[in-house]
């Protein structure tokens, strides 16, 4: 019999989640299907791997990453520990909360490094267009190798839609704007505070993105910083130099006006305003269409396709959890796909979807959306042998954050947290975040050490 | 029997070019078989229909035009006419030789006003993959409606691909550019030179781009402007404030590093790096492969695939010549399609495609570049019925054009040419290009006209 061939779209985070899910079946002695992965970038991590490039790639493609330089985690690094591969078992030392972007990478490769997963990625190559065969069973997948320009076909008998949700920016219009002067970018463009010292900045939007962009720039010398919101505004205790107005309504050349009726002067622009759930490669039939949300319609358990569950697709909600959230799910849909989990009907998914729906429209605070999410991952770990985790712990612990934040969005990277999976406190970071502008992995996790070694070396030179 | 079906994909100056010739075939009272033209703007004119946006449009897809504020023509527009359809009858007066983005994107529109072809195109839609079927000779194409998210398919019996080649950027790596604080971008993302008042900017590239960008940021009030070229500088008389240095060699921060040892610190830069032909709907058997060249390889007169002639590809040179090129091309194009002009066999394309080739090879100055395309003009014009115009006097002009740019780069849009196809001669513009911050067609227009009233005004005030 022929094995069972999977196609995997996508190397980020949830891509190698499912990998690292089969290789743990292997290693327990199973027989895994036919893995395929690929991925457009030319390395593996998604949105983790930093690019200077912005708009396309190059290979022309639309680039991925909407990563910039100095980003730190924002939320406890505690609340994302992948529970088969801790920090400690990486680090081999504790590290405070909330570690920079390089650290992060670092961690998410530590574990997949462990396993011999980058043979089944193919690098530089995206998915052009995918079909579905009622008769077989089987999707067809073309497959373009960006570094050869080449198209080829592929066979699969399930496919994993690991493509993220962050890489397509959503950007209204707003009157004027093609006459503003300055420079007006999406934050998947932004790529570091630097070009915004001394400046008048405009951010528009009030999610997660815009609080961070705009507490970077603060800390990296803008003038001012001003966010515009729609609905509601974040409403933490702002610093001077960052203020929140309502939403802009038009501008004047370099003049932004909003509904309040005041108007300031700025020199760029940059809008938060959230990212489009996009497939092009797949037939409208197939594509996921929702906005971002912690429980995207017509996905049974959050992965299966409802339609046609052998198309899968991971890390599609919004995200308090995510890479654990990207491994419970990925272990579900491992056991799916080699037949030690069975779907019920489509009316019993259907019946289980709008449960969940229902229970979402009646969120309202974060501290409901973190329960929510909360219910949805223990909700998974019933059904897989992914290691458990304290997640009501966890959840705990997002509501601790959720309240830092609210208390000093300029300080809550310096509070520590314990670590569900080994029992681990975390450090207290050398330096205070808001003193520290440099995020190398080399000065976050070694900065005593040679600091020790440099008074060391002086000691000596003094003799 | 069933209609002839063609499917043109880009609603551009090419695009656009072909459902004119259609027209006007149709309009001499020809039977003109079944269109279906696809543009992914929400409005015609390809890079002539500027957008605020960079990277990706308001649905995700990667933004086509290169446009940016302040652009005037680069070439005299008398070597650019419609033979068809002249300035003089358009505009009703005479105007400079040089005018601004809207007032050649006037002119493109008028024509195609005229007629209905407005009907013809499905805008807000991209083509996503396209396949041909030996059997049948059709191609089916999978479109993707944008506005509606919804992908659907079409049969034809011809393609045009007329989605151009100045829309995916080619941008290289240059070592520390990861670290270079400041905005890096190609010059596919540029919209004006406004956020480079002041600035200490550094260009990589020695086309037009790199030229025209310099040169409008020189205008509107950058500091310096550095160009840094790979093989030859563009190596006109320079004014104080823009020089040309080697290749870049690397970056230490904002510090750039060049081929001849120099260094200097900048705030931006901008690659204008060129760009790529690309044609991600398009299995690799039918792409066109190839640098910006003259002529193109295994395209037959510039426009038959050789493999496949009912693939036909549209603008695809390198461009002296534009819009009445890609008007020749298109009524070639037209008269294959409806018949009325047959292949030869595929050898002798070859032959014919390789006789050419051979001559690009041995071109030598811009003088032989104009030679070259104003020989592949005259060879189209022989084959169709589209209006002759007097190439060798458009060549002429392109060479007084070039040795103009070269005495005075800052004043050559201030000459004034005499049209080929009226006999007008351009009218000396209201403004020296230099002092002229406005490319407003209004102001462009009716400058004159505007201060006459004013003055008839202010008398009326004055009694």
């Amino acid at each position: 019999m022929k094995k069972t061939r999977i196609g995997i779209i996508g190397a980020g985070p949830s891509g190698l989640a499912q990998l690292r899910a089969f290789e743990a079946a292997k290693k327990e002695g199973h027989d895994v299907p036919e893995i395929v992965c690929i991925e457009k970038q030319s390395n593996w991590g998604g949105m983790w791997n930093y690019s200077w490039r912005t708009g396309v790639g190059k290979y022309g493609e639309p680039i991925h990453g909407s990563m910039y330089k100095y980003l730190w985690s924002n939320g406890p690094k505690e609340c994302l520990e992948f529970s088969d591969y801790s920090f400690d078992e990486h680090f081999k030392k504790p590290i405070s909360s909330y570690p920079p972007r390089p650290v992060l990478f670092d961690y998410i490769q530590g574990r997949i490094k462990k396993n011999n997963v980058r043979d089944y990625i193919r690098f530089d190559t995206t998915a052009r267009w995918v079909s579905f065969d009622e008769e077989s069973q089987k999707f067809t997948v073309v497959l373009d190798d960006l570094k050869i320009d080449k198209t080829y076909e592929e066979e699969f008998d399930y496919l994993i839609v690991a493509s993220g949700h962050f890489s397509t920016p959503n950007m209204p219009y707003f009157k004027g704007i093609e006459n503003f002067p300055g420079q007006v970018m999406h934050a998947h463009d932004f790529r570091g505070a630097d070009p915004y010292k001394d400046q008048n900045l405009l951010i528009i939007g009030s999610s997660y993105s815009a609080e961070d962009i705009g507490v970077q720039c603060h800390k990296h010398g803008a003038k001012t910083v001003t966010l515009s919101y729609r609905s509601n505004p974040i409403g933490v205790n702002w610093p001077d130099g960052i203020k929140e107005v309502p939403l802009l309504t038009h501008f004047e050349n370099d003049i932004a006006h909003f509904k309040d009726g005041t108007s300031e002067k700025y020199d760029a622009v940059i809008m938060c305003t959230g990212y489009q759930h996009k497939f092009p490669f797949l037939p409208d039939e197939m594509r996921l269409k929702t906005k971002n949300n912690l429980y995207p319609d017509n996905l049974y358990k959050g992965v299966f396709f409802n339609d046609l569950p052998r198309l899968i697709y991971l890390g599609m909600q919004d995200q308090y959890y995510t890479f654990n959230m990207f491994d419970t799910q990925a272990w579900v849909a491992r056991d799916y796909m080699m037949g030690r989990y069975k779907l019920p009907s489509k009316k019993e998914r259907r019946y289980d979807i709008d449960k969940w729906l229902k229970e979402n429209d009646t969120l309202q605070s974060g501290n409901d959306h973190v329960d929510f999410q909360s219910a949805y991952i223990k909700d998974l770990l019933a059904i897989s042998d992914y290691p458990d985790f304290n997640v009501d712990k966890v959840g705990v612990m997002f509501k601790e954050w959720l309240k830092d934040k609210d208390e000093n969005i300029l300080t809550y990277r310096d509070k520590t947290y314990q670590s569900v999976v080994t029992g681990t406190m975390a450090e207290t970071h050398h330096t205070e975040w808001m003193d520290e502008l440099d995020d190398s992995k080399e000065r976050y996790l070694y900065q005593n050490e040679s600091e020790e070694e440099l008074s060391d070396t002086l000691e000596v030179t003094s003799i």
